[in-house]
């Protein structure tokens, strides 16, 4: 913790500063200079900088030490990689995941995992407990859902990820599902995450459209520190005023978490621009970013599907991008 | 839906868009102009303007009735008041709920209650389920919390609002609250709406930090669908690069609501700005713009409080603010 | 400038970064923590932390200082009034300027300054060179409008403020208008910002839609450090992903403004909300927040102006609004 | 412009909008569906969509027609390649633009030069003029420095691309530099664009950092109608809540841009993240997700440069990003 003081604050007001820094059983260095005194202070536990910010003769506090502990990368400074069998994902191989937004049925879930198999994807994505912005639309089919996901995903000899939007689904997800994965908008749901801290099964955890890249970790937090060290991260876009696409994908959200933390990161460029001319090109920009991996719609009739099926690419367009995508990866040592 | 061909795309791509109409079940209206063909259709159900942005010869696409219904103000052009024995949220009288972020100790709840009676607040509002980004951090005191904030809030007589953050908390809650609060981290916790549509409390609905009016209203729809009537909203900021603030109050979202929706509106500058010395302007500024209460945040001892210190108030301020707030209100023929 | 090392940072690494302060004449302080190394640097120039943020080892780095100064609160505790004859501005009392967007003819803008006049207004706005985000848009009448616009204001005892876009504008400006008046769109252009320190007038100067407190405070700070002290700031709604207004209104940065500087602050909700039924509540929340005054938009025939039209307020809606502002005024001690 | 009605909306409010569209001149469509009434009107000239919104009776009003025409992709539909000898941007080749920020010294600039030409660019960048946020910082040598970078670029036959921060300098900058870059803070400075549009030289156009894709083709509109068809886009980055890097590089921008315009689009990953370890990664994702060009900062000696040495590139740095950048255009059927 570092506190700026005012210039012409009083002896009496830093006194103030000590005390409370004190109280909270901080060590403390003092740097007077000619304008500002700087108190830097190294204690026990997290405290918030506005704590101190609110005091009188206070110009600036910085919090020292990143508020996440486990996820951060000195934690494990050669990088996680979680292993789902001979799968793995944070490694050299940058990994595919393709799917329908929801399983519709069992000819629609089969036909969907057939063009992920042949496209080289290692996951099958579909949800079957969706949650959606309106309560009037689709909400997806439930634990029979997860069924044909599950046999149409063993036909074809893929690992399945699917949403969660509820601690209550843990136990029913974890009968078919590989790789938990939480939506964005329950990326702060703190009550699942804690509860996805016990899971035996991966976890997916997706960026929230506000949420900045330390608010990210800080959810991953929440399920490391309850013991399951197997999170991988995703970005998906965030809420800006720019409107061309859905929401704006932050690729340097990639690049940035790298450095920050030791978790993988993967890149969903169909909701992250919500539009199916724009998934190509996103997709392509963040495995050149250096995303470990993609999460994308493919479907087998894009045009009938009761969700997201203008962001659903066609199967010839995930063929044609995966055989761009693996000349990419290469260009940066990478393979698909 | 509107949908408006590009300059040059061919009848054959206009027919594809009039087909997928029909399919809809779409009465279709037909302009042709100079340079733009125009296709207008009134249709049964809600379909996403992207399905039709991707089809070849598409230039522009627009959903001409908002998706929420319930919450639209035509519903209920005269406006909603709920009402809790002799107290109205979304009358003439502007509503003040005050007390501190958590219930920490009894002694520290009975002094909020006081004050906020003090101050003429008609609810106490303290979380004894707290979701915190950290989770490291004091996360609340549990059903014991709640046993102590309606004892407290009983002796002065005043209503209780505090945090629901999981339906499996709903049943406990609804012994101890008169108004369930869902934080805007819960916005979209859709099965968490869902279970508060059958709830028999008032909800009061917060915005999410990257949420639209519209999606605020949409979640607002989810309530209301369930038959709980009882809904009040409330704004306490959006993520924006603006950073003289913890989060930038979009306070044109009062009047905005206002028009668009029959429910009540309030405001919470004590989250919306993260610090004491911003909380009273920004409460002025809400009251005038027609905010139907505030929340805010007080605390016997803002500086040992055991969380959000720094954007409490002491009990003086509260004070002296409520004076100014009570003629900012008459000057807009109010009561507070 | 504060620099943070990473845990298991080398000695090496430290020592580059001593040697760095060194090379730019910082004295150094240095605090050994359990987990990280801080260095605190006083030096005589500014430098920018990403100077640092670059090298190996260094996890964070604060600038300790703002970067202005003329313009930072310190600099001029008791805050700045700017003189107009009889009428000040950043006083206790809430300066009024309105009228329309353009000059358009001499009825209009004759028949805008009776308006403005009456209720209460001290300065008559209106442009006469229009920046236009079309090319094919009304541009504005050039000097013949500020001549209308002169003798319109003189009739009724008005000032004149009007805005300026480009610096070879500032002598023929000088001859006719009180309070030369930039743009947000120019807020950084430095070219005119460097002129009008020059300039025998005072500056309203208007943040821009991208525009930190801090950048406002920067561009401030060209026209002071030129030798012009009398510069006015005004809040005018930033970009952000709301969009039930044209842009979002940052309220708070009327008392942010207030904290970290001594130069008074306006409010514009007719440009900051875009539509006229918005423009009273957010005028109301302005000054109840504590702006030193308003620009308001105000046409003798709204619907057929020739820009602007839609959030110019008619004649006795400014009326009912200024009543109302009197009384907010009242509540926080200041009058209108 | 499309007119939706409120629902409960008056006959005569409706003929209102009809007689507000007739009396500007537009052709009246009507559609009368179960729950509202729509107006399509098509006309002669622009009219803001808010002219309509705030009329009694009106829900909702839509622009049919973007208002910028020659900027649009229909107008030339095959796209713009700009041309300087046998240097194309916006064909098949990716056009590297290389060079420090600014112009510091004939040794920084010859030995930047040569960097430039060895990795491969076309255009030798740097500025001679050059606007910064603070009145205190290095503002460039002016003419002088523009005489050292002509040399400096002849000697390894590049072209020059330099920025233009004012219509004043136009003669001076044309007798030295090939392409005129108007910064982002420059974007919507409508006097500069007017002149460009009058200018013997092509024009490299930054998208502003609140500027929607709309608004900058708006703003190449401006030069388009001066007569200039010369216009290179770019995007540098918005602004947005995220902080991991300094601005939000908005890469969907790039295929956004691609389809409504024929204008070629570069990226600029120096200023858009604002940090060295970012540069590469960005850069390989703008021309993965289709950029006609990179502007990219390099410098001799990034650690002593007088202005974003932070962002700038070391020589081997960039050799090594080419490499890969080469081997991602091949992946598109591009070369560079």
């Amino acid at each position: 913790m570092i506190v700026v003081m005012e210039q012409g604050s009083t002896e009496e007001q830093l006194q103030q500063v000590i005390d409370k820094l004190v109280s909270l059983d901080f060590t403390i260095h003092r740097s007077t200079g000619v304008i500002h005194t700087v108190l830097g202070g190294v204690g026990p536990r997290e405290v918030d900088p506005e704590e101190f910010l609110v005091m009188p003769g206070v110009r600036e506090c910085h919090r020292v030490v990143a508020p996440y502990k486990l996820a951060s990368r000195p934690f494990r400074a050669e990088g996680t990689v979680v292993r789902f069998g001979d799968v793995e994902v944070g490694g050299t191989a940058v990994t595919l995941m393709a799917g329908p937004c929801c399983v519709e049925s069992e000819l629609q879930i089969r036909e969907s995992a057939g063009i992920a198999a042949q496209a080289g994807a290692r996951f099958l994505r579909a949800s079957a407990f969706k949650p959606r912005t309106s309560p009037y639309s689709f909400q997806g089919l439930g634990e029979q859902g997860l069924r044909l996901l599950r046999a149409a995903a063993d036909e074809h000899k893929l690992l399945v990820v699917s949403e969660i939007s509820d601690h209550t689904q843990i136990a029913t997800m974890e009968k078919y599902v590989d790789l938990l994965q939480v939506g964005a908008r329950s990326m702060q749901n703190f009550t699942l995450l804690r509860e996805l801290g016990r899971a035996s099964r991966p976890v997916l955890l997706k960026r929230g459209l506000a949420a900045t890249v330390e608010e990210l970790l800080m959810s991953a937090e929440y399920i490391l520190s309850g013991g399951n060290y197997n999170v991988i991260l995703c970005e998906r876009g965030i809420r800006s005023f720019a409107s061309a696409t859905r929401e704006t994908m932050d690729i340097a959200a990639v690049p940035a978490v790298k450095k920050l933390s030791h978790l993988p990161i993967l890149a969903d460029p169909s909701h992250g621009t919500g539009r199916r001319d724009k998934v190509a090109p996103m997709a392509r920009a963040a495995v050149a970013a250096g995303a470990d991996g993609l999460l994308i719609e493919v479907h087998p009739d894009p045009d009938h599907a009761l969700s997201d099926g203008p962001q659903s690419l066609y199967a010839g367009q995930l063929m044609e991008l995966v055989g761009q995508l693996r000349l990419i990866a290469q260009a940066i040592g990478r393979t698909l």
